[in-house]
């Protein structure tokens, strides 16, 4: 009886997953407030009641598009980076996690680094639960690089916390505007090395 | 004769200047795709075909208010660095002049940064004339500050330049994405501290 739960809840998962993909290409093609439920349902292959059987409405699947992708995001960054004992090379983790999940998912990346940035709303509710969650591991490799002595102490950690999201997530959106398809993590090497070492010597 | 014809050349450029401000403002509102001329010349307050006395049509407005927008910054860029000694402060003062013609000139911005992203045309010319030139300034600061001993001989200045647009072209369009007023030219010290001195201590 659980394992039939279990492969049932498994398959309405997937059935989750599929509708969630198939609404990210349509917010990044037509736009999220010109799309219409319909054509996620179209997309997905299934019939437009089955998205409600899953969804309450459009809202709905764009807020769990995010829950979803960051979810993915955070669980990883938490299960990788405390493995990982250099606090510079956490810090370079955390840019390559960031990155690959961007190229890996375009369309969600349209959907979250154009579409959303325009609706005062979504973005005060996203500052508040899954940017806030970010930017407190990155505080934290900060924190923990100082206390090291590997990091400078009179840096402000959540500064550089601001400032390391602000850097990737901009390369990001510029990444997603850009039609050309450069490599986006390709960019995380060089990036990284001045933000850890700067572009002075150390006598300047 | 000769100073009449410099008023006349006067009045001329700074009824092209109302124009394209015009423009970028209709740009910025509608969408590049969706917008007229005619917009463009009931916003500037005068007839159509006033317009094409300046311009030859909608394209030629979008190119001409980069040419105007790049021309501002580069002309101040090439007056104000050289003077500058210091190359660590010509970097600041170039992150500066960027920022703060991003947050003078929103409109422009909004049409710069988001519209013609989507433009490969607009993208591959924009990419071998202003930002082959904005590059070249980047570069020749971070090879004097080689040769001055103050920046790492290690890294390549092609690179550098390169990361520093990254890092500053996508600030940039967070900026106009988000619907906030705070101020991205204050964001310029603490990214610029990072990008010259990095995060970590010289013994790290």
């Amino acid at each position: 009886m659980e394992r039939r739960e279990s492969i049932e809840e498994g398959a309405r998962s997937e059935r989750r997953e599929i509708i969630l993909r198939a609404a990210a290409k349509v917010f990044a093609r037509s736009g999220y407030f010109n799309a219409k439920v319909s054509d996620v349902a179209r997309t997905a292959g299934i019939a437009d009641g089955t998205v409600y059987l899953y969804f309450r409405n459009k809202e709905d699947l764009l807020t769990s598009i995010f829950s979803w992708a960051m979810g993915e995001f955070m669980s990883r960054a938490k299960s990788e980076i405390p493995v990982i004992i250099d606090p510079r090379e956490k810090l370079r983790r955390f840019a390559q996690l960031h990155f690959s999940l961007i190229e890996r998912e375009r369309d969600v990346a349209i959907v979250f680094q154009i579409e959303l940035r325009h609706s005062t709303k979504f973005m005060e509710k996203f500052s508040t639960t899954y940017l806030a969650d970010y930017l407190q591991v990155l505080r934290e490799i900060v924190e923990a690089g100082q206390r090291e002595g590997k990091f400078r102490s009179q840096l402000n950690p959540k500064l550089v916390a601001k400032v390391m999201f602000g850097i990737l997530d901009g390369m990001a959106t510029n990444w997603v505007l850009s039609r050309k398809s450069n490599s986006l993590v390709m960019m995380v090497d060089p990036m990284i090395d001045i933000f850890l070492n700067g572009v002075t010597t150390s006598n300047a």
